[in-house]
């Protein structure tokens, strides 16, 4: 167990602040150039797409936090509203949106159905940004915390960095694998930076200066098997932040709530991961994505390297965002 | 001005039901091959990102429908709060969630953001999915109606298509340039079959099979100068479902509210484009895409083919998704 | 266990359907007359009010269905905003909520706090329209249950029932005294027809035409000692809609998820007690309610009936309405 | 106009903190004894009801501030889905909702309809709690305004204020009828001590402490002729507040968005009779409770004093609440 003087030595010698400007909101994504894209796109051999997003809606794994439940999606009109609507919806004064639809059905044979999704910004395969997490009263680069209210984060935004794409090479290192666990890595020792090495190392890859590198616990495997979202499970020891700072990685992903190891390895410090990646090194995280089969894939290819492209939404002011993260071999 | 009649006769013509089976709930999705996906990642030559989602709050173009709003973005916990949290959280014996917050904050330096969006799925840059149009109680490849229902699609979902990526080739056809009209093609002719062939043979394209194709009419352009979000613009005429029929189009976009002309080409019949293509055809519409950079980038270098990537969110049973489609040169 | 068959004869004998007109929407509230609302008044001797009304918050006992969550409750504007604001709020194109707020701040020292709520209409406590429940495609007085479509309940929605206040005689019968169990009936017999009569009885009053019925079984303060909103305990036996009937009962409440006892006494037949009473007889349920405090007044002068005024808010087509119920004695 | 210095000088005037405790957070509803609830009480003569709420939904006021939109009520279940979710709902892997409701629908033959609201606790008819509304970093009573984080207000919510009923005589002073306008005050001369004054007098009724006093302008009439919510029409003067403190009274509300005129009388500060009121007497501001027919049977039988019965939801934290107030003649 670290203190949090041995936390504090290790948020300075990461922290990126003023490495790319005052004014930088983007952080680690400044590692990826046109030449970064252009050589993740050349990985494209076979044109095998992998969708690493998960499903929105009632089947999420949301029910930890009180502000975070599951995607709620409702239908404002749907495929048995048709039929009577036309009877209804003229006559009552009381409800225009009846009126409004009634009348394009009165005027021929379209019919439709709409939605509305209300959803927190991290309940299923998502990006933090980088306003997500902060300490000292500081966001990345040195913004003002207070720069965050109501009304959304004036810096830090997730809207700050969908000009990246966010698109380049991703690297798969599987833990599963090299732990020889199987489906999962269960709660218990966290991933150590020497695992990271090792992972590489056995599949043959070497992580690279803007890769987005994306790390396979098990988790979502575990979780569609058993339908405990609640269920921990090993995650990045935080001492993986330096691990990222030194090879210039553009981003990191998962498949599990948080990237890193639920319990923390810092004495009285809870996610001192997410401080150091996200507040200091402006680095962003990605949880909840599915890496089943994109794992199968490169075990069964040996290739561990493909082209990523994980767009954000660009919500205004948005601390995190959801998104289908999309790979390519 | 079309009858109902020869609208039927088209509908008969450019109906793709059964073409990929019983089951099929792809659609034109289908002519993506692991080719097409190659051969776009392979037009990556710059490596320059352009993407297409607009900005999801509270500066969108809602309004004219009452069934749609623009995304309500809601921060949960902001950056104002943490100062006070720990004085008052932990007395609020009726706020679970304020108790929550606050014994994080009890704990160490970690002070966190958090967000919830409330939006129509097409509130913003987005993909109708084949659910969301119909007529005669049936949708694509005659699936009913009545499948969907307050639950969600059962059929012809959003969810139904992310394993496509959706990834292939893009191709821009610049009506505003075209037209030579600057920025913004007003409302008054359709834009015509001919038109599309006539974009294609001017920019040096050839539209294939596969295809994304998307057309730039210049409204999102005028939308931000103007702020009016109710303003029609010029949109492809009906008989343009005919044209994508026949190059075997995988899907197609536009900067607007509908991609179609907003007044109909055919008699006492509302968005007759949106049936034939999204029932009929199985083919999906993309809406309020900027394409303004792009098309900038586009007369510049006179190259208007990219990889392009446009993954929805999997929502369980939507009937449209927001997306961020990230076009690469 | 009663069969199907005996719940259809006691659905045909308690059937309100014609009783008040071919267009009534009201159903037994019909039964509370002026005569009733004056002398309800008059039964406020020493002026002491009893809110009825539960928290409306993350403290609340949804959890069991995945229809239902506890009110989501979310500032828009919040005291942490006030003085930094100024400072963002105006420079944020993309943002013109932040901009309008900021124009307030600039203009003076007024500050202020927004909120949304998001709830479920059935999340606390709450009145079910006679449009909640129904059978055989009929809501109460024969309307077709296809009239309550995506856009409400055209039909008997919650907004038809305001103009009765709701205000009347309210009668406690407190079954916990009755039972002698103390704070809490759990499940086990449901509370029959005979224990409602003994109530009155034991109680020294009589259940009379229009009389808003409350019926304590104690759920609620077992909730608030254990926070488990997902305990059963027992509720009225599907008998006692006969009961409610014969007594011409304008509509009865409780301190529990459904009134109704957990366990169906009709073979095969879920919820039979809200079939009869919202679907047949037209009479409103309201769950919920918080009668502690006022049964300990009760037991303590003796005198278990009180002026009772439960308004629901007027939702378009709700199909139930959240309230503050409050009895003045 | 008047100055700053005069607006602050009235401040201190009025202000009522600590006036009934340091730890008070009901401000003016203090007058209301349990004298005044039993004698409100006996003034119900003729057992006639008056709802005072509006409908909630898609027909209401808002559109002129982006932080409040018109209530959003939208169907989770519908009277459309019965007969076909028994066929799809079963199979639905990623939908449990689906699955859920349609294992109920498997036994036996109840069906029901479900909802949601989502909602401005200001968007309609409603409360402004005193948490509202500050000036000088103060909530009422001196409480201080970071006391109001994301989570809502520790201090001065709505939810501390139902103890009250809030129940107590209604004065109705009809400023249509004073001014001979008929139907509707617009907007120029603001409302003065003097015309409430007036009004009482006129109308044969005195103000008394603990009163609830509510101003007729007729804005609401007008919008239901006119529809637009955004017309503005007189309110009260700020001065006004100094009435309402002279009188006692518990608290005041309108048929308008915001009870005091729009058109500030004090240079340089907006709402400067909400700031009064609010935050400096403790006393509640009630809008658009609809007092068109209340009005006219007042002016009917000359009677112009009734029981009122305005009871917020009591929501964690609220900073308002919608609410449907019931007068009783």
């Amino acid at each position: 167990m670290a203190s949090m003087t041995e936390f504090r030595r290790v948020a300075d010698d990461v922290r990126n602040w003023g490495r790319w400007g005052d004014d930088d909101e983007l952080g680690t994504l400044n590692f990826i150039t046109a030449e970064n894209v252009q050589q993740a796109a050349s990985l494209v051999k076979r044109g095998k797409v992998f969708p690493l997003g998960v499903d929105f809606g009632s089947s999420g794994p949301q029910g930890a936090f009180k502000f975070r439940h599951n995607p709620l999606h409702v239908m404002t009109i749907d495929g048995g509203d048709a039929n009577t609507l036309a009877e209804f919806g003229p006559k009552w004064l009381q409800n225009p949106l009846a009126r409004e639809v009634s009348s394009y059905y009165e005027n021929g044979p379209m019919r439709f159905n709409d939605d509305i999704i209300i959803m927190p910004l991290q309940a299923a395969t998502q990006w933090d940004a980088l306003s997500h997490v902060y300490y000292d009263d500081q966001l990345y680069n040195g913004f003002p915390a207070s720069s965050v209210t109501s009304l959304g984060a004036f810096h830090c935004g997730i809207d700050k960095v969908d000009c990246k794409g966010i698109a380049s090479r991703g690297v798969l290192l599987d833990i599963c694998a090299l732990r020889g666990v199987g489906t999962f890595c269960e709660l218990g020792d966290p991933i150590t930076p020497n695992e990271l090495d090792e992972a590489a190392r056995t599949q043959g890859v070497i992580v690279a200066r803007g890769d987005v590198v994306l790390v396979r616990t098990g988790w979502w495997a575990r979780f569609l098997e058993t339908g405990d979202g609640g269920e921990p499970g090993a995650g990045l020891d935080w001492r993986c932040a330096s691990w990222l700072h030194d090879h210039e990685v553009a981003a990191v992903a998962s498949d599990n709530l948080m990237v890193e190891n639920p319990v923390s390895g810092v004495d009285g410090v809870l996610l001192p991961m997410h401080m150091l990646c996200l507040r200091d090194m402006g680095l962003m995280l990605g949880e909840y994505w599915d890496l089943t089969a994109l794992a199968a894939d490169c075990a069964a290819d040996r290739v561990y390297e493909f082209q990523l492209i994980a767009p954000p939404l660009r919500v205004t002011g948005g601390v995190g965002s959801p998104l289908n993260p999309i790979a390519i071999k």
